[in-house]
């Protein structure tokens, strides 16, 4: 997708040799205008599906999720993070590990909100070891539901979560994919639309 | 909103005495089309004024804040809630006591994204102690930005936090205000449009 290679290129900053940040854009300021064309990318690639519902995990996942469900017209789920007294009892549980807050934590989706007649769609922000994608895929599954595939914004090509998912059978559709950040450089890899 | 009322008393539950849960549509599983409807609401009541940015705080408010940018054509700013590398260093902060979470925890906004030029509207899925609103107001303050407003989805009136920001001369815009959920019955507030 040229349009986020060039905002990626124009406004990202690469910190401590592997870490990307695009929080001008699309995790912590929010470029509506851009997540409408990422939204409208994701309808084109997945339109042929029969998607009723996008899942995603909080924070910055909902962002391009809501976005995106407008083109789809469907309701989002998203995976809280954190304990809260307001969640219900009853969830569907995965651990995930966390690389850039290096530590575990649980997600939960209430079991009122998934179930074995969704077709759903994950949305996230990044792709780099794959953690939360897993999951969510694990949650999906516990609810016997379908996942359909997995969209995200900005794939890490050198680390193992884009492989790993997709050696497991999950289609996985990345705007754009980067394979290397070595030396403060941005390289992108070169993918067919 | 009377759309909104309708939503909440056919999908609302209360629980344990004072707890809202709308999680079905609000906080959890997001309901776009209603977002949609919330957004244009609160470009109405605040059509007159001249906001360049939207404040909100992570995770539930991110979902209204997207939603409802897209009628002003202005980017979102969440406040972050959890420790991150991925967080820049300046930042401004604040602390806010989680009545549902029984804690503290600090919220912050990274000084590249908010300065003395904003105009910013705050808002949130809901009003109840106005602690994480305060905070929000506080961030804005140090940076010398000019706080417009706060935009509300659900004000529980019976609780102290719109009294304490209106009296602190902030313009509060709730949508729907509830003023007793005793015996689990949601008693709306009458208010003029």
């Amino acid at each position: 997708m040229e349009l986020l290679k060039q905002k990626i290129l124009r406004e990202g900053r690469v910190e401590n040799g592997d870490i990307l940040k695009v929080d001008s854009f699309l995790n912590h300021q929010l470029d509506i205008e851009l997540l409408n064309e990422i939204g409208k990318e994701f309808k084109k690639r997945f339109a042929e599906e029969n998607i009723n519902k996008i899942l995603t995990i909080e924070a910055s996942g909902i962002a391009i999720a809501c976005i995106t469900a407008q083109y789809f017209h469907v309701p989002v789920v998203f995976a809280k993070k954190t304990e809260s007294r307001n969640l219900d009892k009853e969830t569907y549980e995965s651990n995930v590990y966390s690389y850039t807050k290096e530590k575990n934590y649980k997600i939960r989706v209430s079991k009122r909100y998934i179930d074995k007649r969704d077709n759903i769609l994950i949305l996230d922000d990044f792709l780099a070891n794959g953690k939360a994608l897993l999951g969510l895929k694990d949650i999906i599954e516990q609810a016997n539901a379908n996942l359909v595939g997995a969209g995200i914004v900005i794939e890490k090509g050198f680390q193992k979560g884009g492989d790993l998912l997709r050696n497991d059978g999950v289609r996985v559709d990345s705007l754009v994919i980067i394979d290397s950040l070595e030396n403060g450089r941005i390289e992108f890899r070169e993918q067919r639309n």
